[in-house]
């Protein structure tokens, strides 16, 4: 195993760019951090290009991880806390290539995010649609990137699961409708239909939107229906991760 | 309105230590930032003691905030800083009082919460519970303070809505019973019960347990029956939050 004690090493200044959205797009590759989650990668078949860790890493998983992967390095506390961005690093941090593109196919029960901007809900809402068993999860504009550190956290490994995909909502929703797909979105709108008098489908769309505003009222317009979710109590609203968790298991 | 313009101010010292859980139980008082929330304590009756407001909060909202309160301060944008856990600061915070103390009724649908200990979850659930039209929530041993700045701003002022309790679970879970009142743990067990194949009742206690450990074996044995939520896809768990929203919704 290779040693890399110095923070001024090329390639660790290299790496750590990847915690930029836009070296992510340009290299293809992301930062994956801790034993769990790389375990997850290598599992799933993930292509898994280096891997780094440090003295407890080494101690803990040295073995495993150099049956795993041919480049892997040891690196030294301080450098490991130049690669993580967690206040006590996980001891292993991996250099995954992006998951590959793969189409929409247009049946079984997709999630769609529009706008979803905080990196807890949407790895959280990833993560709820891998357990519900929808078949894929659709990222509109403005969601927050799956290959941050913070939704992988969040994510789980779900990535490897499940195909999720970034594009454009508008363009998507008339293409699940033409292959006789309903698509549901949401909003907080006694007007709307309550979620659980929609008929149960083996095929559907659920359309989840941002934060504060909603899903965007072009997208509302274009749906089958708009479902919401009563409100019995005083709150305002529901968590959109716990409102996606609730109307996603309506429909399993 | 008084003005604190220095950030060495006893009273701004004394304010600080807010922060500190020991001396919010201390002083039966805690800090609560931002507009929304402050006008949600004043608007359900909560005791507002003293609001501090910075130049920002002075221009939106100082004359709605000397109409609800005698004791204002205006403060330095520094002294907001050492008031404020945040980044970027709310321009208003308010010192309110803890909701007093109030009885369990043993009557209508609860969520209990067992050393749950992530803020952000602990704040999520009580706010779904609230929008779920629960009774109220009672929080186990190990559960995240609700008067934490975290827990707080997740919980958007169900604290205000419905009652949260601080209590023994292992003493009030057989109170429920004798109360023949249907109490169910969760937990990622095929052996326990489907959570869509019990009853639902008017009266209900539901236990969600700690993010890696779930419920404590003990509390499971009392209990009248475990629930699990199944998981289709390859996700090993859901979040808690999610997993109290999607069965807090199955008993409404």
């Amino acid at each position: 195993m290779k040693e890399i004690l110095s923070t001024k090493n090329g390639l660790i200044k290299e790496r750590k760019k990847l915690h930029k959205r836009k070296y992510r797009e340009q290299e293809g590759k992301y930062l994956l951090e801790g034993f769990h989650l790389v375990e997850e990668a290598v599992k799933y078949g993930a292509n898994v290009e280096e891997i780094f860790i440090d003295a407890r890493g080494q101690k803990e998983w040295g073995t495993w991880v150099t049956e795993q992967v041919s480049t892997t390095y040891f690196v030294s506390d301080e450098v490991m806390k130049q690669l993580s961005d967690l206040p006590t690093p996980q001891g292993m941090i991996a250099v995954v290539q992006k998951e590959p593109a793969t189409e929409i196919s247009y049946q079984g029960k997709w999630l769609l995010l529009d706008n979803v901007q905080d990196p807890g809900n949407v790895g959280t809402m990833i993560r709820t649609a891998d357990a519900a068993g929808f078949t894929g999860v659709l990222l509109g504009k403005g969601t927050a990137d799956i290959y941050s550190t913070k939704v992988l956290r969040s994510m789980q490994g779900s990535q490897f699961h499940l195909p999720v995909i970034a594009c454009d909502l508008l363009e998507v929703v008339p293409k699940f409708q033409e292959n006789h797909i309903p698509v549901y979105g949401t909003e907080l709108n006694v007007d709307a239909v309550q979620f659980n008098q929609v008929e149960k489908t083996a095929h559907v769309a659920l359309i989840l939107g941002n934060e504060g505003q909603g899903v965007a009222t072009e997208l509302l317009q274009m749906t089958t229906k708009n479902l919401y979710i009563p409100i019995y109590g005083q709150a305002e609203s529901l968590n959109v991760g716990v409102a996606a968790g609730v109307l996603m298991y309506a429909f399993v």
